[in-house]
């Protein structure tokens, strides 16, 4: 049996993730591959009892910045052994909406965190899995921010709560790992029409996996 | 003001901690100083959720030991910061009821995990802070493993359940790390009378602190 492919989707607030998840997710359907999608934190019992504790306890603002990552980091190991393992490995195809590069960019740079320390962790976090392919969403942090804002109602969570600032920081912590992982990570430009960008990643979708073909 | 003195307890199941940790908390207590008692995974009330997390959700069954490990890490990293540290800054003295080394021990030695990524962990999650000394409370692990049944009812945790090779594992990873760190750890044989060890530990404790005076 073919092992399934396994892609991130990476990129701040407001910048069209979930749109271009689904996609990809009826792209990768009409070639007649099963599809899981994944979220973080969460995506098993014990990653969302982790992501409710991150989100929505009145006691997480006094969280301190290492045991944020290292939770995010506690809800990914049991993800990646529960879930996205055992899915690859009966050729399920398998798209993260967010996985390590998120914890390196939010944790990691947004936050001040020694980067080599957020690498280890993010290391022993993951095992050797890392994803074939990663999809950057990028965008003008100002104008990503102000999507972000308008699409949410009332219950906003700690991250979505920070400063323009902190998500200029994020973008350019992106823009920085899409430089130094050009084989995995392949940022698109997401400031312009929800079609032409599927199209895009459709198109260089198509051109990575020679394995996949429209039914 | 002086700094508060930091103490940390270690060792097996069964090996008579609590105990040790009264009689302790007392002396310092006669020499006028103030004494805060923390244990783990807990202490705080994101860390006491963590440890509902670690210790009574039937879902803790499917945990990866990564996930345990990134858990006492965040509960740690959480304790450290919001309790610890300044309980110290403000003269309090603190006892941990267990500190890194329960991490080492248990999650590193115990159930595997490369060891390098057990102290990197470690490191992130406690910042600078090491205690100024660790009681190791040692016995034949057979023994200790028979006291820990006896002493508790019907709730037994995850780690309490696991054979007697564990504990064995667990003894022979504190008397490794006593070697590796004799500055800090200070190891006593927890087999005798429980008189005569709270009076050796007391004499250590004197001749270790100069600033220890009974009132």
């Amino acid at each position: 049996m073919k092992r399934g492919i396994f892609i991130s989707f990476e990129g701040s607030e407001g910048c069209g993730k979930s749109t271009q998840i689904s996609h990809l997710t009826q792209l990768l359907k009409d070639c007649g591959r099963e599809v899981l999608i994944t979220r973080e934190p969460g995506g098993t019992v014990i990653g969302e009892k982790i992501r409710d504790l991150l989100q929505f306890t009145p006691e997480a603002e006094e969280m301190t910045n290492e045991t944020e990552l290292l939770l995010f980091a506690a809800s990914r190991a049991q993800l990646v052994r529960e879930v996205i393992q055992p899915a690859l490995e009966n050729g399920i195809c398998v798209i993260a909406d967010r996985f390590l590069d998120s914890t390196t960019v939010y944790q990691g740079i947004g936050r001040g965190l020694n980067a080599s320390s957020v690498s280890k962790i993010n290391d022993f976090a993951v095992g050797e899995l890392k994803p074939d392919w990663t999809v950057l969403l990028d965008m003008d942090a100002a104008a990503g921010h102000a999507r972000a804002l308008a699409s949410r109602s009332a219950q906003k969570d700690r991250i979505e709560d920070q400063p323009l600032t902190f998500f200029e920081k994020v973008r350019q912590g992106y823009l920085k790992l899409a430089e130094q992982n050009p084989e995995r990570i392949e940022m698109f430009d997401a400031s312009g029409s929800i079609d032409q960008l599927a199209k895009e990643i459709r198109q260089s979708c198509f051109s990575r996996f020679d394995c996949l073909e429209e039914k």
